[in-house]
């Protein structure tokens, strides 16, 4: 089954937001085995967005769209859609219901059948929308399915989860085992990994499917996409892999085999193993502390971080010492240390770590330009230390680099004090 | 000059990453009054690079394509573009040059003419990258041009600004100016605005160009694409849907005219102004001061932050009354005004504003459930107050509203401070 997927919006196509929904359509598809084949972003005007389902309807058979539902003017994907399939718009007795109780749930009041939701093309039918107002909706045609929701990724996952597998399933080939072999790897690029650290790799790989080498941050994942005709399969192929990997070079810069993200597994190892941490963060601003604090149950092993901007925020709340600012510079190992030391006293942690350093555009000196980064460790038997990194990138760049950079120490340091 | 994106990357498909692309692009081309047409994005094999170049082409003039650059297998961008053209590959001394200055600014030595990156298409021309290894390319043929760059934003981004307007300066008309004019509201959702509160303002909008609305977080973007022959004329239609915006019965919720976003906002009206600010975050985790902190120039300012996710931290570092804590509960005005308080004496700040609230999934009490979210203010002056929110989504989007409730507040603060 090949599934395509139109995103209709202006306000993607004029950089007004980001497109989050294909993350999220692709998450959501892999669970049964399924995958996007391609996709298209069209402006909201209706020759675009005819164009578009043409264009897709050609190579898949089912084309979701996104986008376009909304109860404004510039909403015309229902109508449009309608026109594509040659069929009249129509009240819908059921596409009222729906909207009835979508309103209900916000505990207000449908306005009723003079409004837009009350209507769909000819055939279609509605779909109920739990996180929002604006009902979606299917069609199916010979071998073709429709399937719409709105734009808004909450309304849009909602509506994937509460409906599309019961349209879709007579379509769906359950004999097919998918799934994405993942292994993350850091702080060797890409050319070396399959150059000078393991040449043969990328053939022994490509024995078991599609591979892929995506730089993330400060690394690699490599990717193996592997298919089969059972569960036992494939795990006897993920075996094989796992031994491909275990005996390359490459193994020693891996830090997870698997999709789970850095924050996830730094979470699951702190609350298994008990151990309490916390971020003294003067470069990074908050942005590892949010990293981790995404995650559910980080608050059992997070405890709280110092967000230190301000030099005075570095002396008053972590006790660093204003000579060791004045003698060695603000970002310096021997600030970091003192941050980190001034942060595990205060907040009475297992391990804290600390990051200083020049996230730029202005700032910096001689031997510490923008990019430098010093991150501190301290743990509470009184082992501290510190290293000094220098990374490129605008801003932005430098803290999401930054606080990877702090990310990698962190769970360097909580699989040593687990012993893993 | 239409304009197609051309996305070659299964990464993107399969949920891997989410394109940013796009959105540079954009804000990129919309200083030269251009815009995006359409975007498709393919996996990366050569059939479906070749359909998706031929569709783009059908429309637009000029495509862009990002992805596939890079030095691994699955890197077949260039080849495929070459046999879609059916131009040979041959060494080109050009591009050996470019990749060797390219790996000198890394310190690096190109390995040399054996390397991928020393080939290019017939009639191709190689483009510098001031930000990693691999060149990019383009190449003209009749009224087409084809611009093609590396897909790591970075890259991406610095290749456009280093080439795309001289390659495409003949096609551009400067006669056209263009501008996405932004009113920026808070509070009430798209549907309202239309109707209840100004249900002709649409109408007036449109007269002007093409009109959209945008649900954002907690507000809505109301855009209309200006179009005109001079800056002075666009200048003019500004002024006039300026005017009907302050007749208007939503002006009461319009926080921002322009596309400056809340965190410029607040941090050039905090630095104008010379206020100092810092956060007691406990829900978002260190969202707020990671979004703030984006911001250059936020360290005039902003002083930093404490992140109180366990009670301890509350109690100890803030100086909450752990029988505040007692009676209230840990999510209630009261603890909330406590922890503004401790941070706006223990940082000195002019003013201090704290989030005490439920993320979930687990968690919330029967006054207070999932959603829940109370913010504290405390002023030098010793004034201080409290406000409740009761808000809907997922752990991830919870933190992301109640950080914009939080810098909503923080906004209107600075407004009464500053006498805005």
């Amino acid at each position: 089954m090949k599934i395509g997927f139109l995103i209709i919006g202006s306000e993607v196509l004029d950089g007004k937001i980001s497109d989050l929904n294909t993350k999220h359509l692709a998450d959501f598809l892999r669970q049964n085995n399924l995958e996007i084949y391609e996709s298209t972003t069209v402006r909201d005007d209706a020759d675009s967005i005819k164009a578009g389902l043409k264009k897709l309807f050609t190579q898949n058979e089912v084309v979701i769209t996104s986008g376009g539902l909304g109860p404004t003017k510039d909403d015309i994907t229902k109508e449009t859609i309608g026109d594509f399939f040659h069929k009249k718009m129509l009240m819908n007795q059921e596409a009222i219901k729906i909207a009835e109780n979508n309103y209900k749930q916000f505990d207000r009041i449908f306005p009723g059948q003079e409004h837009g939701y009350a209507y769909l093309p000819e055939g279609f039918y509605p779909l109920s929308n739990s996180t929002g107002f604006a009902p979606g909706f299917y069609f199916k045609e010979e071998n073709k399915i429709l399937f719409s929701c709105p734009g808004v990724p909450r309304e849009f996952n909602s509506m994937l989860n509460d409906h599309f597998f019961k349209i879709t399933s007579e379509k769906i080939d359950h004999k097919i085992h998918m799934r994405h072999f993942v292994v993350r790897t850091k702080n060797v690029p890409e050319e070396k990994i399959f150059g000078e650290v393991d040449p043969t790799l990328w053939e022994k790989l490509q024995k078991f499917g599609d591979v892929s080498s995506l730089p993330i941050l400060m690394g690699v994942d490599i990717g193996i996409k592997i298919k089969a005709s059972s569960k036992e399969a494939l795990e006897k192929q993920e075996i094989e892999l796992r031994s491909i990997f275990a005996s390359s070079p490459i193994s020693k810069s891996i830090w997870h085999i698997g999709a789970e993200s850095l924050e996830q597994k730094i979470v699951s190892i702190a609350n298994e193993k008990k151990i309490t941490f916390g971020f003294a963060e003067s470069a990074t601003g908050g942005l590892c502390s949010h990293r981790i604090t995404s995650i559910s149950g980080s608050s059992q092993s997070f405890i709280g971080s110092v967000i230190c901007y301000d030099e005075r925020v570095k002396i008053n709340q972590l006790g660093v010492n204003p000579e060791t600012i004045q003698k060695f510079q603000v970002v310096s190992p021997e600030t970091a240390i003192e941050m980190a030391q001034g942060l595990q006293k205060s907040l009475n942690l297992d391990f804290a770590i600390s990051i200083t350093g020049y996230a730029g555009p202005t700032g910096g000196t001689k031997e510490f330009p923008v990019g430098s980064v010093c991150i501190g460790r301290a743990m509470k038997d009184g082992h501290s230390s510190a290293s000094i990194f220098n990374l490129k990138g605008d801003r932005e760049v430098l803290k999401q680099r930054f606080s990877q950079a702090v990310l990698y120490a962190l769970l360097e340091e909580l699989e040593k004090i687990a012993g893993i």
